[in-house]
């Protein structure tokens, strides 16, 4: 008699979110001992509806295209649960047996892992719970970094890098590039790149830092009268000096966190009204969590390797925890897997270090030296000939 | 004794506007005719100042790196030259001694081209002069296509497919996507590639239909109730029925044209507003012109081989006339080049077939037959386990 396993996605997708799906899928099917591999139809959404989608039979081929399907395949929500729907959860995974629940999101999504595991051992449940790590925020602690991350981290840099290129070829506007990353501001740090591999000027801001506007005017100002181009890379989440954010939606999503929106556009009204210097504020938004072309070789691995290390571990007894990575930065890049209990993880934020910012819009290179393996083999070489 | 050769960008840059670059360089070296090869900085800016690279013994292996460097590694400008501009135009060319030369844009820079070639016939200067098609819009006529166009349609193809699954993954919002294409809809035509490659909502607005926003509300209502996401693509040039744009920024570039700004925005607040649909819009603005990562492989190759051709052209004695392409849509693409005359495709520009946009927001598939062999060389095929 085989094992039943549920697999959920939570939160946003990622580039790499499927990759983790294939790897849970395959693994299970290679270890020969799951009967039925169910996913979740649109994550907790799906659980309490006792909505699954069975995975069992479907062609080796079609989840092979995972590897190159960005969102999520099986799909994911906002919705958070509350104490009130728990029981319903366990309901569901008594209704289909299901011995083994993997749930692959971020410190929300672990939170809920912990809660389920903690219920359904009072309850007598025989089932084991393992947490896939995904968030392109990297905002995860234990983990080195988060699959997901490396891949949004590629799109900023090489995204910033190509916009750089256009703003200095171009010269007649600043360029405000505005990425994604509420809270922290590991994926706007990537965009630094472009101060190292072109030659335009390239100013970075990321949410840990509040923003004192008329210094942030002054020093575009100065950077643009150098007359290379400018580049101006600015986190949504960012806020002024009074907390609040620069432009907000006023907008909440599922989770109760507030939706920011329009802040590069507010960095381009300000430049044209206030400096009258040309400005055009671009926004990928969901681009930078969606796009395969940009897609981190590494990031993928790792994604792939988190989801079949979740099933390994479950099915060798293990629950209550999450897969992590840790990474060795070598002369060539490789990495480790272990585990930590959840407990470590849920609802924790890890910032980026504040000690990594140089004069509140430069990015240090121990950045680099930390996010590079992950996001790209090798720096971008462009022919610059002016 | 050998030639003098001049190139020069003008206008906006694309992905693969260097591929023309080093198309022009290379033909120019393996003829063995030319003596010098001279960039100007920054286009007509750099002709004007007398302002130019000496590119004559870059090495072979900086020219090679122009395949994947986008913006223009020369420099480009927006300046539109006016008749007092040109004698100065004639001095340059008689200071450096220029016999070929070469400029590489859209419909305004082949006017300014075929004025230049009258001029310097009239002063009796022995100057061939050719002009290279590049412009992402795809607006000039005679040729088939323009090179820059494949990797924008791609961008913009690959990137609503990418988006769509991203909205249909986690349909808690409808995503408006916002592309380039002031007011001619090529580009954003190629989103519609959504509607096929994935089982999202997809609704596609060119700026070749005046836009009915009660109307435009409602098919997007209609679509976001079926309940399976919705992308609505939408180009930065949209008109209202008043024929003014839909969300005008009231600036204007150097070329008297209106830049327009925030259409996507613009639809997003009337979603919120007036039907009270969560809304998100993205605007990858000048990425769409930039990014290598999504590069057609077919816009290349044709790029590099303008390029070399209007070398190949000047140097067989032909002046006066732009390279176009003549496109084989066969089994397996291929195309040939052909010389067309400067004057027929000064200032005209080639507008998207009325008949191919359907009920005002679906793309006909005889957009595709024409546009999918210029942009990428199979179907994306996603694994969608939904």
């Amino acid at each position: 008699m085989g094992m039943n396993i549920l697999v959920a996605h939570g939160g946003g997708p990622t580039a790499v979110i499927n990759s983790s799906l294939q790897g849970v899928v395959e693994a299970a099917r290679d270890s020969g001992k799951a009967d039925k591999i169910y996913a979740a139809r649109f994550g907790a959404e799906g659980i309490l509806k006792g909505d699954l989608i069975d995975l069992t039979q479907v062609p080796a081929s079609t989840i092979q295209k995972l590897a190159h399907t960005p969102a999520s395949a099986i799909g994911s929500c906002r919705r958070k649960l509350t104490d009130a729907d728990y029981p319903t959860v366990i309901e569901t995974l008594k209704q289909y047996g299901i011995n083994c629940f993997f749930y692959n999101g971020g410190n929300d999504s672990m939170d809920t892992c912990n809660k389920v595991s903690k219920l359904a051992q009072k309850e007598g449940l025989d089932l084991r719970v393992i947490g896939i790590p995904k968030t392109m925020d990297n905002d995860l602690d234990v983990t080195d970094h988060c699959p997901g991350f490396g891949s949004a981290a590629r799109y900023a840099a090489e995204s910033a890098c190509e916009l750089a290129l256009d703003a200095s070829a171009l010269p007649i506007h600043v360029v405000v590039l505005e990425l994604m990353g509420r809270n922290a501001g590991w994926v706007t740090a990537a965009s630094a790149l472009a101060a190292r591999a072109t030659n335009c000027e390239v100013l970075t801001y990321l949410p840990e830092v509040l923003i004192d506007e008329d210094r942030m005017l002054a020093d575009i100002e100065k950077a643009w009268a150098k007359g290379r181009g400018v580049l101006v890379a600015v986190s949504e989440g960012l806020c002024g000096l009074d907390g609040k954010s620069l432009a907000s939606t006023g907008l909440v999503d599922g989770f109760g966190h507030a939706i920011p929106g329009g802040v590069g556009q507010h960095v381009t009204d300000i430049l044209i009204r206030r400096l009258n210097i040309k400005s055009r504020a671009e926004k990928p938004g969901l681009l930078g969590r969606a796009s395969i072309p940009y897609l981190s070789r590494v990031d993928r691995e790792e994604a792939y390797a988190v989801g079949r290390k979740a099933v390994e571990a479950a099915l060798s007894g293990e629950t209550d925890r999450m897969v992590a990575i840790e990474a060795h930065r070598g002369e060539k890049y490789s990495f480790d897997l272990f585990l930590t209990p959840l407990s470590q993880v849920a609802n924790v934020e890890k910032k980026f270090p504040l000690e990594w910012i140089v004069n509140g819009n430069r990015i240090d290179d121990k950045f680099f030296d930390y996010a590079m393996p992950l996001m790209m083999d090798k720096m971008p070489d462009y022919a610059i000939l002016r």
